[in-house]
């Protein structure tokens, strides 16, 4: 699997575009409303991606910062099968939120996997 | 600038490496042990890694699993210059950890912003 971008939680989308835009180099590439969030795609130089959430009121990103406060949400990996990353996840053991691919940012096929099955790390698999 | 890795605090670094080696296709190009804590890099497919911190005792990782319990510790950016990142980041008013590079994990010149200054992302600048 290749990386593909880190999601990063936050209450001020705008002020981390310029930042992060100027920090790292990264232009912001996309931006939609995904589920009443606002989510903005940073571009890196080797094809990977910093992923801006910013929830408007209520959700699982918004549960999220008041429970945890700004920062890395979750990381992301490309692949070129997801049904079959999945086959392979439950094969480990891997404890899936999504059973089936489902429609994510970028209208790209996502699914994640719970974090206390993965080290405390939520991971979204990608297939772009 | 391009993604370099994201650090991952745990208790648990060989389970990790089976596990992430597994679901990811990851295997393990690097292990050390920096300053008393065990590291592990498993490279991902375009030339990305997941950087794996297993600390002994004490220290800034072990306080975070305390605190934070096991994830995403850090997010690390490759520069080809990275005292001017340095720079860069002061003229934008982040706070650096570290400010000169210093020698990190496998060698390399790395410096470290405040998560504080950088929307609650723990970044890691490295030049390999």
């Amino acid at each position: 699997m290749r990386f593909d971008h880190v999601g990063v939680a936050t209450r001020d989308a705008a002020g981390l575009i310029d930042l992060f835009g100027e920090l790292f180099d990264a232009p912001v590439v996309h931006e939609e409303t995904v589920d009443g969030m606002a989510v903005a795609f940073l571009e890196l130089g080797n094809g990977g991606y910093v992923e801006l959430l910013e929830p408007a009121d209520g959700g699982a990103v918004a549960d999220y910062l008041d429970r945890e406060g700004p920062g890395v949400h979750h990381v992301a990996l490309a692949t070129d099968d997801l049904p079959r990353a999945l086959d392979r996840a439950r094969d480990l053991g891997v404890e899936l939120v999504d059973d089936e691919p489902r429609a994510g940012a970028w209208g790209h096929a996502v699914a994640f996997c719970h974090p206390r099955s993965t080290g405390g790390v939520l991971v979204e698999f990608v297939e772009r």
